[in-house]
């Protein structure tokens, strides 16, 4: 638990707060563990380490069990202890960013899956310096996503909700460039797909983490700025 | 509401009841809603018919204010109602179907986006076939999902988790149709790609069903079977 996150410092001493922490502490884990798991998934892509990919797709045990405890926990704390304001607020957001990082944890697992496949088939000949760019892109994007839930920083959020437009464009522009490539020369389309599967897959991790950076705005500023552009998120977040 | 449905009938009469009642009526009709939004998609693209795109994609709109609107009832109803053992399930359960829902619409709008292109651009030669018997059978999941959720119905709930283990075998194999007719013909890789996003966006939505499915079992049994296999969820309903 970050000392400086103002949810968790603001009751005195309480079993509340105990419970609040521990599963946050548990989140913030998972977070990490998510970030590792796709940091290492496009590593064993672009070294072609069958051993580290074999290891991300099992290690996505870990990361289920942690979104099950987690909800677990969130359960007991609104069974038993009937949260109010920002502190319902709290743990309805990091149910909510709960599912969002298993589902990071998941296209983590399939990259890891395909990177495998293409340490089997052969490597696609083109489409790596795309994806180590996006994928670099998209692990700041879980890092600053996260730094952001620890301390309730909207700032931080709004940045990452940005930093989501250019990770949409990045991956049109891949697209097509994967897609004229294939047009060009038949004979790797079915390695470069897998190549096209794998940015496809970055791509949802970026919108993941722009979930999670929403529910951040959601906590500390109890607005819900899901499906709102960056300028009216922006206005809003400013207004209040 | 379904007057069958267990939970809420089980009040006698209440606040929480009527608060409980609306939010769940306001989530099946964003359910029918949600279930029309994917076969209006799946026509649009089999018909080539633009402006049923359009209008879908339109729409998503009003799915997003009903997943909004979804959210806020069942935050009014943990700070205000404090809802224990199975009201609370069906409030977590809601919440996080909810998202699904919401996600189902985003693919519908996909294929919708898909659709308008195929529409100027010029039809896909191949893949509609494998589009027309997976969107049908994705559709009836749907429709399933949400009438377990209606009445709380375990066995139906667990043919909807069935169904997606076979939606995931059918992607594949038209997966690998798709691609074996791209390195035939290249000259039509690039629609036959769209084509390939749509199965793609059917197959996220099978998911989706599937998730709904498992909260439909938390829901009547306390249980959470995410992240696992079909043998074990019926060993433990059967168990209870």
């Amino acid at each position: 638990m970050s000392p400086s996150n103002p949810v968790l410092s603001h009751h005195i001493s309480s079993q509340f707060n105990e419970d609040l922490q521990a599963v946050h502490t548990k989140f913030m884990t998972m977070g990490g563990l998510v970030e590792q798991q796709v940091a290492n998934a496009i590593h064993s892509l672009l070294d072609t380490d069958a051993n580290l990919a074999i290891d991300v797709q099992f290690k996505d045990n870990t990361v289920n069990q942690y979104e099950r405890d987690i909800d677990e926990g969130l359960t007991l704390i609104l069974a038993r202890r009937h949260p109010a304001a920002i502190d319902l607020r709290m743990v309805i957001a990091m149910s909510k960013a709960n599912t969002d990082l298993e589902r990071i944890g998941d296209e983590a697992a399939k990259i890891a899956r395909i990177a495998q496949n293409l340490c089997e088939e052969g490597e696609s000949p083109r489409g790596y310096m795309e994806t180590r760019h996006i994928g670099n892109q998209v692990r700041v994007m879980i890092h600053d996503a996260l730094d952001a839930f620890a301390r309730l920083d909207v700032d931080q959020a709004l940045k990452v909700v940005m930093a989501d437009a250019d990770i949409d464009r990045e991956y049109q522009s891949a697209t097509r460039t994967l897609m004229t490539y294939m047009i060009e020369d038949p004979r790797h389309i079915s390695r470069v797909m897998n190549v096209m599967w794998v940015l496809r897959a970055l791509e949802r991790v970026g919108d993941h983490a722009r979930n999670i950076s929403e529910q951040v705005i959601y906590m500390a500023k109890g607005m819900d700025v899901r499906h709102t552009s960056i300028e009216e998120i922006e206005q809003k977040v400013n207004q209040k």
